[in-house]
Order: structure tokens, then C-alpha cells, then sequence
């Protein structure tokens, strides 16, 4: 037998992503990885203030779910280590981190200003996360409505 | 003195808005107020399968942080009870929530296909969230960079 929240994981697609992302530390272990391109276990420790227990943990899961991949690498003259790379599904994270970024600048302001602004990459212009339809064209936010799809129950 | 988990808090916008929507089943209490426009205890009790308490503590969390507010009502012959509707915060989750499902549909797909899909309410036209310009003109991921704001140390 199923239970309501089993098949909420099944068929949701939040909530197969909040299986992995919702973890704590998750999502910050990736904005480390997008933003400031991280990869290494000492640098992940060192900017979050993590245990170590817990991010070898996080970085597991994160591994497993396709979102790192471990990548040997050597320093002259120590031991073999791993480095952990963002794959593709991880580098696809990016609108999801600055979508809860700018939701965070809004609503949850720190005083300072945003930590972190996205820009285009070609001119510097400041772009911001939007819908837009299959054109391209933005969409206002009040004309958007989210219907059921195929996988609904 | 203050670690860098603490300032990260501080001075992060996703690190503060995860200090609410990270918690588990809060983001998906957030989906059903939004995606099916629930409001009652016991219709997010239902739909998520979750226990009483825990649903009693998230629904405190997300009224304290501003995304929900408690409005009483009451249903002919029975006791005033209170529901829980979306603030202007809370409506503005939307694109959180549009760019986690897009990336679970992408990356961790149900084979079912999506449960829900964005459409232009004025015209039933599928959307999708996209990086703008100042002209609300799309503009690739791969053209989109993350760079230190203001509020970054």
C-alpha cells in the first residue's frame, strides 16, 4: 500500500528534488560549487562551517544524485585526493538558487544588499530569472498559473 | 564572536531563505497553497500525508516568516477556525517552486511526465522560466554569470 506522501515523492517533481536539495546544507553546498567554483572537501568546510561528517555525507548524496561527481586530482608531492566537479544536472541548479536568491533579497532582506547578483556574462548587463513564453518573451508574473499535467494524479 | 555558518546566514539571501523553506515539508506545504490553492489544516493534512504536529509547527514557521497568514472563518453550526492564506510573499514562492520542478523534471524524472506545468493564463500557452534582460528578452544560461553584490563579504 501506498501512502498520500510516497506517491507525492513519486509523481511530484519538488518533491523527488527536495529528497536531495532540502537536505540542510545541500543547496549551500552547491551555490559553493556555482558561484564560487568550488570543488574541494577543505573549501566546502571552510566557507560553510560544516562538520566534516556532515559534508562528507552531503556530498555523497549529492554525488549519488548526479549533481557532483568525484574527480581524482594530486598535489606534488601528497597523496591522490578527490575533487568534487558539478556535472551538468548540478550546473542546471543555477535558476533554482537564484530563484530562491532573489525571493531572498525580496522577502528576507539582510540590510547589505545581495550577496551574489547573476549578469550576462557578455556585457555585464544584470538579468533576472522570469517566465517567459516560447518565444522568449517575458511573461508577467500575475498571468502565470500552474495547471495539472500528464504525471498528475 | 560570529562562525562563518552564522554570517553565511547573515549575509546570504538563499542561506536566510533556507533557514525556513529548507525544512522539510515546508516548501511542499508552500506547493499546495499555491498549486492547488489549499488553505485548511486538514486539506494540507490530506494531501501531504504528514503528521498533525509537524504540520502544526511548519504552518507556524511559514506565518512567522510571512509567507502564510491565519485568517479565521466559519463553516455554518461549527466552531471559528482559522485557515492559512498565501501574503504577497508567499505568491512570489511561485518561480522557487517553478524552477525546482522544471529541474526534477529534467533530472529526476517520474516517467509519468510533469504534475504540473506553467501556462499564460490569457491564453493557455506554456511558459518556462528563463533568465531576462532589462527588456525582459531571454538570455541563455551559458551567457549568465554569478558575481559578488554588495552584500557579499
Amino acid at each position: 500500500m501506498t501512502s498520500s506522501a510516497d506517491v507525492t515523492v513519486e509523481r511530484c517533481s519538488i518533491a523527488r528534488s527536495l529528497e536531495v536539495l532540502g537536505q540542510k546544507w545541500s543547496l549551500l553546498i552547491v551555490r559553493e560549487a556555482v558561484l564560487r567554483q568550488r570543488t574541494r572537501f577543505a573549501d566546502f568546510r571552510t566557507a560553510l562551517g560544516i562538520a566534516p561528517d556532515v559534508l562528507t555525507d552531503r556530498l555523497g548524496r549529492l554525488v549519488d544524485a548526479g549533481i557532483l561527481e568525484r574527480r581524482p586530482y594530486r598535489t606534488e608531492g601528497e597523496r591522490e585526493r578527490v575533487e568534487y566537479v558539478l556535472t551538468a544536472a548540478g550546473e542546471a541548479l543555477r535558476p533554482v538558487l537564484a530563484a530562491i536568491g532573489s525571493w531572498g533579497d525580496e522577502h528576507t532582506p539582510s540590510g547589505y544588499g545581495p550577496a551574489a547578483v547573476q549578469v550576462r556574462r557578455s556585457t555585464g548587463e544584470p538579468v533576472r530569472l522570469a517566465f517567459v513564453d516560447s518565444r522568449g518573451r517575458e511573461v508577467a508574473l500575475d498571468d502565470v498559473v500552474a495547471i495539472p499535467g500528464p504525471g498528475a494524479l
